[in-house]
């Protein structure tokens, strides 16, 4: 697994695949002297996706397996030559380059809100500048999806959910680290079979109209299917005619199968028309024709939002196949994530930057952060405080207060009551140039991811208006933000 | 460029980039004895995105490279057999496997409309269904964001548009790819260096609000960006306060290059804020200081509708960098093409075949087609008829008029007025597995994509509400869809 994880990203040669202005300002960085000026970045989203109370961080693996395995080739330092933009101290630089920077980041899976520093990238100016458009990349992709796919899950109640998107995804990669993020954000399995090869992930499927097409009748083409394939017979009934001729073939066929001495589960896919009364009518056909218990799929265009009022219309289905909504993440196609500086080392050490802006919420964070989660007696967490690194937090939790500011007013007071336990969530995952971290199978981040999941209290799962989960500064970052909101530009 | 291209796609093991049923499928035809009966599926979409008047088809040079180098390798075998779903002899078929259909298609670039065949896979049934699920993704993705991107260039009426968005696009090839289908729809640049590389795309950029914050001042990063980058050198005046400091500073900094004898036009991005309002003040603080004809480059979440209400509101500003909302087609993430079986060899030849629906107007149209687009005697194109690919169609532009029959009723008349020239627009790219077709040059799609979009009558290319291009049936076709929809499983 481990292997095709890093073989995925490595084969291809990802050196260039970063905006050119990262490296038009890393090669002047080097001429100015500064290149190896130490430097702290910070990515995090300022909005969830609509209607969401929470995102599913996904992509860290494959930025990670992208930072292991940055080096320029040949080819690349020929292209950029051939640009006319760069001096040959530069290129020669980057044929040497290799990184050292170091990454702390949330563990991937982890729950996230809207400015908290998720990767925090610390070490020469020049490597923190390079791989910016790479790490936005992988994180606001896989962040998306999986966020996506928690919410589908969370409306189909507990049944299976298929990812079924390749065929509308963005390029292969869309497909795969689609497939790869949507697996961690709940669905149980792909149709995605290089996203199962890659990733370890179960694949799934069915059969297409065109099976049904290429033989003389659809009762003949359910018989040779489910000949064939006996124990994972799923038969899609609606190239003709759902209920006059696609669901009475199925219940012959599996009449058949069961005389056969073929002790299967009948299972049908329903793919067009009205989901909920095919569902049912489906549903009692085949319970009347004795076979109890269906397994019947549903697909076509279905989203959270769908999946929930053909609930509300107690349909029949027990599984569902989601695409292109899930795939592309539909109503909100991209997730916007920056990759902000927080702080420069110089002479007199670490100095904390801001960014200003003229909407004070889009203003942020000064300094090196962690986020540590606050929860209450009930192991259910509570809100989040933005702290500087190497500032005490545990003390904070002693006494169930949590003493911070609000990050759009930081002068003004914000108290966290009832916590109990806290947890610092930013790791060190990769230090000056190594990794220090396990390489994790998708099962195991999609286990954390779920179990994250069931512990947040319903306010925050629901499916719309969810409530807004508390983000805060401590009282350090909280007087830091204060000042440098005042003179930005002394801050240095 | 053939090569890189090639090699993009090539180094990646695509083999398995399908969904599991196409494998299942083809598995269960081989144990059928069917997997040689030759078949014919075409690629198409029903319906535009929304308020687009045309499709710009993008992707089949990336398909026709996956197709070429369509193998499996062993670690593809292994990774099936683990699976537990298919028979060695399916196995050891796949590892001898090389493709051996024929692929028709429009040649990449050209303007599509809802329900022509815009790709036609014929040979064994094996194949055809083998390659389904990668053709409908490139295709897919790709003719979805030229088209984007050929709105977003409308709407800039001739201004430069940039592509700015690998940050937020799905994973690399989401980027990658994205790029190559936004230059093929119009931008002239990315600012995606990998995409430049592979697809010999134009490079673009200027710098990140990092650069000014990694300085003391503001005033000392342009500086020493405008001494590093002279001849290039586009400021980003954002940073802090636009009118207030980043515009004057801007205006100190060329004022200097030109008095140290560098002849440069001045230059800045705007990327926050009323774009309208700050461009016309920056443009006449710049004008007024000597400054003549600055480039003024606007960014920050644009697309094709914000793109036009700033020109109505006479924003002063010449080249536009579109992230976001051209990568992942916002508005529409997705576009819904799909590969329908339309004919079947047997013992008596071939026989076409129909996918019913409830909805006529998802009815397939039925046997192997080709489109003639017939122009008036302006060269503007008039409409498109979908012809059996046998059939002979020439004859009927010479007295310029063409009878036809309508889609969702085939058997009402249609009739084209005015015709004086038809070009069929399929062509044979791959030969019973041999390309037969030139590698394209991605400059070269997209002057041939820009010259069709020119070519289009305006009813056709406005931002809301375009008229609606006719696609009508062949009279031969028309009767075979009749015939169809009357007894679809009997047509076999």
């Amino acid at each position: 697994m481990t292997d095709l994880t890093q073989g995925w990203f490595k084969r291809k040669g990802l050196a260039l695949f970063t905006d050119l202005y990262e490296l038009t300002m890393i090669a002047a960085y080097l001429r100015e002297g500064v290149a190896d000026r130490r430097v702290c970045f910070e990515y995090f989203f300022r909005d969830l996706p609509p209607h969401s109370g929470f995102a599913v961080t996904a992509g860290l693996s494959c930025f990670l397996a992208y930072l292991e395995n940055l080096r320029f080739e040949e080819d690349d330092i020929d292209y950029l030559r051939s640009q006319d933009i760069f001096e040959e101290e530069f290129l020669e630089y980057l044929r040497e380059f290799h990184p050292r920077c170091t990454v702390r980041a949330m563990p991937e899976g982890t729950l996230a809100f809207p400015n908290e520093p998720i990767v925090q990238i610390e070490g020469p100016l020049f490597d923190a500048q390079l791989i910016e458009t790479a790490l936005l990349n992988f994180l606001n992709h896989q962040t998306l999806i999986a966020t996506k796919a928690a919410r589908v899950c969370l409306a189909a109640e507990g049944d299976p959910v298929l990812e079924f998107g390749l065929r509308r995804a963005h390029g292969p990669d869309g497909g795969v680290s689609g497939s790869r993020a949507a697996h961690i954000g709940g669905c149980v399995a792909t149709s995605n079979v290089l996203a199962g090869k890659i990733f370890d992930i179960p694949i799934s499927g069915t059969h297409a109209h065109s099976w049904v097409m290429s033989f003389e009748s659809e009762l003949e083409a359910f018989r040779r299917f489910a000949a064939i394939y006996p124990g994972r017979c799923i038969l899609l009934v609606d190239t003709y005619d759902t209920l006059e001729s696609g669901v009475p073939n199925a219940i012959t066929v599996f009449k058949e199968m069961r005389e056969a001495g073929h002790d299967i589960r009948p299972a049908i896919r329903l793919d067009s028309g009205d989901l909920a009364k095919l569902s049912k009518q489906a549903h009692r056909m085949m319970t009347e024709a004795g076979l109890e218990d269906p397994l019947i799929v549903a697909s076509n265009d279905l989203d959270e939002d769908l999946i929930a009022d053909l609930k509300r219309q107690g349909a029949k289905v027990n599984a569902w196949g989601v695409g292109t909504h899930l795939i592309t993440s539909w109503d909100c196609p991209a997730l916007g994530g920056v990759y902000k500086l927080v702080s420069i080392h110089n002479s007199d050490g670490w100095r904390a930057r801001i960014k200003i802006s003229s909407n004070m919420s889009k203003a942020t964070d000064p300094g090196r952060k962690n986020v540590v989660r606050y929860y209450d007696a009930s192991g259910a967490p509570l809100a989040d405080v933005l702290y500087e690194r190497d500032e005490e937090w545990a003390e904070a939790a002693n006494n169930g207060y949590v003493e911070g500011r609000r990050r759009n007013n930081p002068h003004l007071p914000a108290r966290i009551r009832g916590a109990v336990r806290g947890e610092p969530l930013l790791k060190t995952v990769f230090d000056q140039g190594q990794r220090v971290s396990e390489v994790q199978s998708t099962s195991a981040i999609r286990e954390w991811t779920q179990q994250q999941i069931t512990g947040l209290p319903g306010e925050f799962t629901r499916l719309r208006n969810p409530e807004i989960y508390r983000v805060i500064l401590s009282q350090r970052i909280g007087d830091l933000k204060e000042e440098l909101l005042e003179s930005p530009e002394l801050a240095g």
